[in-house]
Order: structure tokens, then sequence, then C-alpha cells
């Protein structure tokens, strides 16, 4: 079973489509990092279908923080979880070939997101991990997000279709994600902005497939920083149900 | 004196326009990569004015392939060159803060690569070092970067000459690079794929400003995989040379 077939089926087991987001923002060192990831992943890792960390807020301590985050891989995996590998990686093909071995060999991730600025030559490497999954930049969350993906997005979704890879779609923007939808019918779905970004279970409705699968929504501030993690979890996943139930 | 300034400077002092990328693709441990890079700056640093160590090719070794960035890093300033971090960072705002701390303090790097994808709210974080330099990516120069970038790269390039960035156009282009010079006149440019992707003198010469400079040529594995990196470095330098001497 590949990464996408493993988060379809945890989808349906667990009844969740909630993506923890391990950001440490807080944290003043690697080790503060690690034990409070432990501590968010313990208290939630029945409720979730995945933890997404960002490599930056590791990348800020250096080779230790690498060492943090190859640590909190491993203890989401010795939980029984997946592990998306935020990192937004992407460059010419024998460079993204140094990334995927470095991200899915050397880390061990299950899925990483890239960038498709470089186009398909870029991607393709990362694709070749046929056990692994690759979330490919669509349409991000944020503010100036529309400045240069206005004009490209559904190009982009286009090249994803003929990929087979899964996208990554904010959550902040509900027209666009029925377009990407269609042009998109079969692909997994990342989508951030959740929660402190100000994307909501109403306004990412669009994103999921027939029967309320299809996409895993993401929050970060929103969960680790409560404080009741596990309760915010849980009204995350139960509000996320409720809206998918009728999709 | 800001980055921009000491690099403007070192190529009047140095009358060189050369970047070599220390890719050591070769390498099988994350030591060989150190004792491998100080061999090739030993051999070339009189006359370049950048290294440029491309990020991917340290992640693999995990932790200690980003403690050998590292040490490239310092040990390229101990022979008072220049060093660009190739590692085309990009998020949305608090993220793309955060990959700044890592590649600006923590490993102390002068110049990095950023993808545009997101938009200004991506980039802004780096702009914020003042004393640092960001060169975007425009124009790649690889076989698929027409995919997505035809449609968008003028409009990266008046972003660029707004943010007042440095921009990366590849060596491949001298008909986009001839638009793109018009669209930014002011901005200094890294410009890889020179050599081993089929980037010639010839080919970049539309990408100096008056006078031959504006522009830094990046090459890779043509220099440090020749026989003679030294005379291979020589050589570029001059083969520029002749060709800016009359821009």
């Amino acid at each position: 079973m590949n990464a996408f077939e493993q988060l379809a089926q945890d989808i349906k087991t667990k009844n969740s489509v909630v993506c923890v987001g391990l950001d440490p923002m807080q944290a003043t060192t690697a080790d503060e990092i690690v034990s409070f990831n432990k501590h968010i992943i313990d208290a939630t890792h029945d409720l979730v279908v995945a933890f997404k960390p960002q490599m930056a807020f590791y990348e800020r301590f250096g080779a230790t923080g690498w060492d943090a985050f190859k640590q909190t891989i491993d203890y989401i995996h010795s939980k029984g979880v997946l592990a998306i590998d935020d990192s937004k990686r992407g460059d010419i093909g024998s460079t993204s070939q140094a990334y995927a071995k470095a991200h899915f060999e050397e880390l061990g991730a299950d899925f990483i997101t890239v960038n498709p600025y470089l186009g398909s030559d870029g991607v393709a490497p990362f694709l070749t991990y046929k056990d692994k999954g690759v979330f490919v930049l669509c349409r991000t969350s944020n503010p100036s997000a529309k400045e240069l993906q206005d004009d490209i997005y559904m190009k982009v979704a286009q090249l994803i279709n003929q990929w087979g890879s899964g996208a990554v779609v904010g959550a902040t923007y509900p027209e666009e994600a029925k377009a990407l939808r269609a042009a998109m019918p079969n692909s997994m779905w990342l989508v951030p902005g959740y929660g402190a970004q100000g994307g909501t279970a109403e306004s990412v409705r669009p994103c999921f497939t027939a029967g309320g699968s299809g996409a895993i929504i993401s929050s970060s501030r929103g969960i680790i920083y409560d404080k009741d993690p596990r309760a915010a979890a849980m009204k995350m996943r139960d509000e996320l149900n409720a809206v998918r139930s009728h999709v």
C-alpha cells in the first residue's frame, strides 16, 4: 500500500480528515521542539490522519534542527501516523533528485510538498518514489498568492492531473477550489490555512470529493498553541465531519 | 557595504563575473563534501566572485550535511569570497521569516535564492535583511522552465524590479534575457546553466548591463568535476571577460 492509499484508508478508519501542522514557532531550541511535538502528537494522534512539520521552523536551529525534524518524523511513525514533510522543495531535475533522496530516504517522510515553478522535470524525481506521495503547490493560502498564481493555477492543476500527484489548495479560496476540483477530480488535496489563516469548514467544502474524502485539512497554530490541543483537534475533526458528510 | 555592493566591487577588483557552483554530486559522505569543497575553493578563490553551494546535495546527508554546508560557507568567507546559498526557499510570510533566519543568521549566507510562486509576502521576509542579498527565480535554465514560466516571467521581472532584489535568469535563453534586462535594468543577475547545461559566453551576453557588469555567471559540474578546476575557472573567466568587454 503506498502513502496515498494508506492515507485514504486512515481517513475511513479514523473518520477524520484532520492534519496537524507542527510549526513550533515559539520554540527556542531544537530540544524544545522535540519535547513540544511529542506532547502534541501524544495528545492528538488518534484524532488525525497526518502530522505536517514545517521545515523552516526546524532549519532555524541548523543541524540540530534537522535532527529534531527527523526525530519528529520517527515519533509520528511510532504512533502509526503518516508524516508530511512541508518543505516546498523544487529545483532542476538533478537537484530535485537529491532533494527527493534527502527527504524521502534520509528523513523518511511519507509525503513532501513541492513547488512547481520549474515545471515537470523539477517535479519528476519526487514522483519516481512510488511508495511515497507528493503534494504540489497549486493555490496557496497566503494573501499574495494571487499575484502570480492567478495566471497559472489552472495550468498547474492540469499538470498535477497528468502527474497523478496530490495538490496543495488553500482553505481560503472556496470559488477557486470548485474550479480546481473539476480540473483535478481524483487528486488528494492537502488544504492548509484552516483556523488562524481564516479557513473554515464551510470554506473547504468544495475541496472534498463525493463521499467527503479526497482532501485533508491542516491547521497549525489553531491546534498546537491552543490551551487544549486535543479538544481543539476534536472540535476541528467534528466540524469538518459535519460538512463532509453532506458532500 | 551590503552584499550586492560588495559583489559589484569584487567584480571590478577581481575582473571576473565567475561564480562556481559547489554541487558535490559525487560525494558519498558529508566529510567528503567538505574536503572536496576546500580543494575547489583553494584552487579557484582568486578567480571567482562567489561560490554557490546547492543545498540539495548537502541535505542528502541530513544533519551532517547541514553542518557540511555551514563549514563550506565559513571556508568561503575565510578566503574573502561571497557565499550564495542556493536553496530556492519560499513559503507564506511567517514561514519565509523562519527560513530567512535559518539561512542568513544560522548559516551566515550572504545571498539566498528564493522561489517567487507565493508572491510578495513570501519574499518580503528575506528582503528585510538589508545587508544580505536575494536572488529571486525568474527564468530558470532547465528544459521544463517554459511550462509555467512562459506565462509569468515578465510579471515576475516586474515584481523583482519593485522589490529591488536580484534575479535568477538561466544562461540558456538569450532572447528572453534581452526582454528581461529591459524589464529589470538595474538588478543584479545570477545566471546558472553555463557549461554542462548548455549556456555559453555568447548566450549570456544580453544578461550584462552597460560596461559588462550586472550579472554573475555560474557553472558547477563544468568546473568542479573538470580534471583541472583552476584552469577551467580561468578559461571561463577569460571567455566571459572577452564578451562583456564589448557590452
